[in-house]
């Protein structure tokens, strides 16, 4: 008889559940860095995106945020004008302007509009926006589960001298240029985390806050009625990366968002703002361009951990060298 | 002193008002002929339209036969095809289609869904049909005044042996193939008509019916509570012109729903199921073709007149020809 062999495998399961606090196009690009960061190694990516910019805009319902991460990780995303679809035409939005209807100031894109109207139909049928945007997500081979911060209708609000007006109103017709006094989540107090988002918070091996705007879109998240909490109790260690970049917005006019709350436009107060873990606030770490490093001081004297690596997403390898360094930032 | 010369106006006002019943493509040659026969007299139009072909669909509102009137008065219409607009693309129905949400058989062209994005928007900001309906006509120079024949969602369904559907899946899907057993407009019970039709009706001068399908656009038009009795107490003329030309439909499966109703495909039967009005029906006349002429003596022995004139309307002119013949019947 021959020597009995025993077989012990053992299972080395490395694999991440990563989570990300995003908005729409600084969350999308990073992202897909990350995706690009982890390719076959098994990890997984959830992002939890904001929806306070979402409206309703002549009956269909908007989600750009959403939309601009699906399409960004789809492939279908406009490079060169920086948001939307390629290929993007705008019969639909011309025939609303002769029809007198609508915002003028707010172009629909026909290709856009599809997804719009896809979603329109499926919340008309009473699914929830969790629910539409697995379904919507489907079509295309994302490599990341999105989920929406609240299947709620929680829409920024923007309070100005010129009266109070959607998010949307006042960052794409006014571009940012009234001084904002207040940004106001409605019903945001009657809101939950949609279904996922605290259970994806909990199980997080890293969690990861975006280089997005952090007081219209990270801002927006943490104003759920328990993220904050849910971020608070998770185990995972939650590392941040600046959206300032040598104290400039890397794009968009997300200064005058900051200038609205009080916050300077610099990746140390931003950090400040966010606030260090230890003491209640939202960071472990904090990612910092290099030009910002002389900052590090200052951060990391609030309890919160720096890393002074390139920021600048020029393309997808840039964005996966960041997303590394996130991670390694997280595992250290 | 010069002597005083007294001038006396006569005012000799022959404008007459006119109220034509009518659906969707046939009518709107009918209506486009009729602007023509009248242009320059004074005369004012005004269509009674049937909206039990209208649905919602992936959350927009659609409303066919206004809409195949609204571009075709307009010139916007697609003489090609016999529907729609003229220049249509499909990019948000392809779309659509990629998500797998609505009617993969029912094609939202790109322009026609400017429409359907107006209207829904209307809509959803709370105004009724009708007015929704004055705004986007306000678009065009129409020269005909639209009037949905009701604001309230009465939708007409299909029952066949295949189970009750909407009627556009029975039509557009099915290819009316499936046998009719009946025709359900839901909801008929608790709709009025719409704010003006009951006056344009008791205020015409003459009434036309125009030669559209005699069930679901002219049957569901006079389905609306209050429709028959207004056409009953009207002053007016009430002159029909025959949808059947030598024993077939002009257009269209309209055979479908006359045999559904269990009535034949004939000039004669049409008349005889619209009934005259002496005998509390609709008709005082009847405008048949010339090639139906054998069954003017059927139709006048039911009390109703006839003029036996081509139907065929080919073109403007040709349609313009008919509209007049229209007229002149009801000034015999």
């Amino acid at each position: 008889m021959p020597d009995r062999v025993t077989v012990v495998i053992y299972e080395n399961d490395v694999r991440m559940k990563i989570v990300v606090l995003s908005g729409g196009v600084g969350g999308a690009r990073f992202l897909r860095g990350l995706r690009e960061a982890v390719r076959d190694s098994g990890d997984t990516i959830t992002a939890v995106v904001n929806t306070g910019d979402d409206m309703w805009l002549t009956g269909v319902r908007i989600a750009p945020d959403l939309d601009s991460i699906m399409y960004t990780l789809a492939g279908a995303n406009d490079e060169v004008r920086g948001w939307g679809r390629v290929g993007e035409s705008e019969r639909v939005s011309e025939e609303l302007r002769a029809y007198g209807v609508g915002w003028p100031w707010f172009t629909l894109g026909d290709l856009d509009l599809g997804t719009h109207l896809a979603r329109t139909s499926l919340l008309r049928d009473g699914l929830p926006l969790s629910a539409v945007t697995d379904r919507i997500t489907a079509r295309w081979d994302l490599g990341v589960r999105l989920l929406p911060v609240t299947d709620d209708e929680v829409e920024t609000h923007v309070v100005t001298d010129n009266g109070t007006m959607h998010f949307q109103e006042w960052w794409t017709r006014h571009r940012a240029s009234l001084p904002a006094r207040a940004f106001v989540q409605q019903n945001v107090e009657s809101s939950t985390p949609a279904p996922g988002v605290l259970a994806a918070i909990a199980e997080a091996d890293v969690i990861l806050v975006a280089p997005s705007n952090p007081v219209v879109s990270i801002g927006t998240v943490l104003g759920i009625p328990g993220i904050r909490a849910a971020l608070a109790a998770a185990s995972a260690p939650v590392v941040g990366v600046s959206p300032i970049i040598n104290g400039a917005v890397v794009r968009g006019m997300a200064d005058a968002c900051l200038e609205a709350i009080g916050v300077q436009t610099a990746a140390d107060a931003v950090a400040l703002h966010y606030g260090s873990r230890a003491s209640g606030g939202l960071l472990n770490a904090w990612l910092i361009d290099e030009t910002d490093a002389g900052q590090s001081a200052v951060i990391e004297g609030a309890g919160i951990r720096v890393s002074a690596v390139p920021l600048w997403m020029r393309d997808v390898p840039t964005s996966a060298a960041l997303a590394r360094a996130a991670l390694d930032t997280a595992a250290l």
